[in-house]
């Protein structure tokens, strides 16, 4: 690195800086309004489970006991990977960009879960390995794709940043156009192999606990991905202790792209729902950068991936859906649209216990 | 048991065996044809996980690849309990009476969230304690509440069948009506003691296992509820060779409604939404007195009740939606329609990789 372009990261770095220190803390006093709220209703206290827990939430976000939050929008993010010339996918590289045209076209399957749950979709190109022209694409792209992270970096340090700010800007853009509530999704053949280095990178879980059967390898490739993880980590070396340094390592570009979402919607107080298991790698490396970031996240479903689990545990975060997706995009994010619709509208609608003249226990 | 009594329950059981002769095998072929067309679609095979194994339900049921199922109703039955005099609720009995009457002013949780899922409520009257009237009320009230199961059998074996025998026909009713799908609800202070007690009669797992916190006591007063029911099981010995006799000696009236409804919606080729603790007990009697009724159940929700997770892998169900809920009213099965409709969306509106020209793996 030349001094130039030392500089450029320093102010790259002093930006983001100031970006992740507008995320403030929930407001305390609304979350305690909505649960006084939520014990007036005609029901035993607490037996709404994580619908009360949502409900409180969105208050401490928003302000708001019963927000509108129809106005919503799923950001998927699609980049390419360099390590996948160590043949880890059951699908080949092309299949990133072909499925980016799916998004625009509407027909893949986020786009059918997001016209359900009222939701816009805004797919974003962080780094196809394609050229892509489309009225509706947004492009962030710096280059086409990281390099094979088992032979160095999958990205420099400056790519990883400029990545996590375009994501960053896209929320608040947003936001700004009145959208109140963001779910994440992600297309990137060999992104499950980065998001299970980055698992291993901060200390989640091993390799081996992290790899999964992807879109459908099996366990023979399995072993090998085990091993291009493991690979990867002895060649970058990264550190938990410098979380952006470890996602330029052994991330992805949309993974960044995401990392960016997610801290520019805690920023603008906007709850996050978060999708499948690289969704949630990019939540951790969020949480890691601005643990008071996490407040914002709302966890969505259980993917079949078998890291996912421990991965939301290690986040904090609750699967409120079950149905052994391993699909990503965003699907199963937008399927959680419905249940924070179930929050609000019980806030708003349901009678009280006085109103309803039902006898307390 | 005089000889006019019998002759009536011998006609009755006889009634209840013509309905049950209508459920068929699902569509097999059709199953098949739905698969292939999830195979055809823009994703990896089998990525969709319990969806997909719903898209082929629904087939295998309605005989369509991707029914309107837009028109649907829950079904939320109400009845009373004598083994609360025994004091293991913390609610008191005046609670079912004050319930339906906010279900009929569509002010209680099912209320708001069918109104999210763009279902019809309907209140049935199965044998509350009090004398309701109400235009929109069905009643199939033949007496107050059961009996106190510690001292005698809760109902005799003619009440049983004809609640279940009026769910049935309510079931039909609204199937010839253009509903296309159920949800099973219910209230009734005491039912999750009549649910444990079927548990345990039916073999499902001990009274100790299937007795839990129900709507918010404490442990204390959980082993009292223990000793309850196994005190309803010593003095009624319920036997799961006699299933209608066993919902008769420890069950209640708005249980054995639902399990009419159940066996209804299957008659009719319609798929049942199988809420939490109290309609998976119904489901199990349900599946012990036809089984073929199983392939028309789809689970919803997990409860927090601890022992929804085996009785409803008992009956074969796989829960979607895990919010530790333990409301009942048909909360969770109405949250489940989403998932639903998410399912039969795919069907009808996923690009094929022909059409979208991606790749496959």
């Amino acid at each position: 690195m030349d001094r130039e372009e030392a500089s450029t990261v320093i102010e790259q770095e002093h930006q983001l800086a100031t970006r992740l220190d507008r995320i403030e803390p929930l407001y305390g006093d609304r979350m305690e309004a909505a649960q006084r709220h939520l014990d007036s209703l005609t029901k035993p206290p607490g037996s709404l489970g994580k619908l009360e827990a949502i409900a409180r939430q969105i208050a401490g976000i928003t302000g708001e006991l019963a927000a509108d939050l129809s106005k919503r929008a799923v950001i998927v993010m699609a980049g390419d990977h360099g390590v996948c010339e160590e043949g880890v996918s059951a699908f080949p590289a092309e299949v990133t960009p072909q499925m980016v045209f799916n998004f625009l076209a509407g027909g893949a399957c986020v786009n059918v879960l997001a016209r359900g749950a009222g939701a816009d979709v805004y797919c974003v190109d962080m780094g196809v390995n394609a050229d892509l022209v489309h009225d509706s694409l947004i492009s962030c792209k710096t280059r086409k794709g990281t390099a094979n992270m088992t032979k160095g970096p999958a990205m420099t340090r400056e790519d990883a940043i400029g990545a996590i700010m375009a994501g960053f800007d896209l929320a608040e853009k947003l936001a700004a156009d009145g959208y109140r509530m963001f779910a994440t999704g992600e297309m990137g053949i060999g992104n499950t192999t980065a998001s299970s280095a980055l698992c291993a990178a901060f200390g989640a879980m091993s390799a081996d606990e992290a790899v999964g059967l992807g879109t459908g390898i099996h366990e023979e490739r399995r072993a090998h991905k085990v091993d291009v993880v493991n690979r990867a980590l002895a060649c970058n070396e990264p550190s938990p202790a410098d979380p952006v340094g470890a996602l330029a390592k052994v991330g992805g570009l949309e993974i960044a792209g995401l990392v960016g979402v997610i801290l520019g919607a805690a920023a603008n107080r906007r709850p996050v729902v978060i999708d499948g298991f690289i969704s949630s790698a990019a939540a951790l490396v969020a949480a890691s950068i601005a643990p008071q970031a996490v407040a914002y996240m709302i966890g969505s479903h259980l993917s079949q991936e078998q890291g996912h689990r421990k991965l939301l545990e290690g986040i904090g975060l609750s699967p409120m859906i079950h149905l052994d997706m391993r699909l990503g995009e965003g699907t199963g994010a937008v399927l959680g649209f419905h249940v924070i619709d179930a929050a609000m509208r019980i806030m708003r609608e349901m009678a009280t216990f006085e109103s309803a003249g039902v006898s307390r226990g």
